[in-house]
């Protein structure tokens, strides 16, 4: 059964993006050597991405350009690598290498996903995707770096859960320049 | 000069209570050593709290209560004996023992208390209290204490803050019980 994990970047206060969906704030920190080599560690999952069609137009505009290979070595050629999944009632052609195009229901889709065999699957950005998938209980871990800034307001990607999840703390690591690590697992759906 | 810290108990969305004001998804975990010893430590801390009417009225309805006395034996002893501050326009009389009721403007009063010497201020709960301290940049530390939990929707107390604040990670813990403990200090206001 293939895993479903959410890979965010959060505010102190919880935010994944601003309200105008601005995640430039998560950025920086290219020449911190320890963080760095955290990112090109998770970069090496060998799993498969999955996104929405905001984040996945994002992505797309930035890993396959000349300056994401000279910015992030390791990381571009990985992401580039990687199987990829949008989802997207509107796209299309999905033209960065390795993307399947689904205009299916998310929550239908990954729920047959979870079915095979296979490489892990991680949601990067997509707050719209990961509610759904959160409210049907498809989620089994959230990686959370928590950015050391207050935004203030912003989107949460977990805004229409109507009901209280519980979770596990797994791993915790904080590293100099402040960020932090937190992976929580879901509890099985019964 | 006396510091202002925040000590506050969030969900992993950035909440410190439900839309409804409720925090007792804060509470349990009354059996586990390591989280009490831990909780016990701060109470030792030797400061003075400092409130919003909410919370206080929250607090003082529990803290002299026998139960209180009967579950958190070491806690509550600390809590009625430290110095405490509750703003109020509306509260005639504060009668948790040593309060002092304070009818005038947060901001004003607590820039005026951080240039006396005195022991440190920790403001718990207080939200709307709290909005108004940061949005005057006179918090100088957040220690937060993450729940293993997601509410989906709340109360932030950054909330009204319509500029980010970059803060600087001191202190990072996890424990057994699934928290985590995180301590921000605040850049200096210039």
């Amino acid at each position: 059964m293939r895993t479903i994990s959410v890979f965010q970047q959060v505010s102190v206060d919880g935010y994944f993006t601003t309200k105008d969906g601005d995640s430039s704030w998560t950025h920086g920190g290219a020449d911190d050597d320890e963080y760095n080599k955290f990112v090109e560690g998770n970069a090496k999952g060998g799993g498969a991405l999955l996104f929405g069609r905001k984040t996945y137009e994002m992505m797309a505009s930035f890993w396959p350009t000349p300056e994401a290979a000279k910015q992030f070595p390791v990381v571009a050629k990985q992401m580039n690598a990687m199987p990829k999944i949008v989802f997207s009632k509107t796209l299309e052609r999905a033209t960065w290498a390795n993307t399947t195009l689904v205009k299916d229901d998310p929550a239908t889709t990954v729920r047959a996903l979870k079915r095979e065999a296979g490489p892990p699957i991680t949601i990067m950005g997509s707050g719209t995707i990961i509610s759904q998938l959160a409210r049907a209980d498809l989620v089994d871990e959230y990686q959370l770096v928590v950015i050391p800034l207050v935004l203030g307001a912003g989107r949460s990607m977990f805004a229409g859960n109507d009901r209280r999840a519980n979770l596990t703390l797994s791993t915790s690591r904080s590293f100099a320049n402040g960020k932090v690590y937190l992976v929580y697992t879901c509890a099985k759906a019964s």
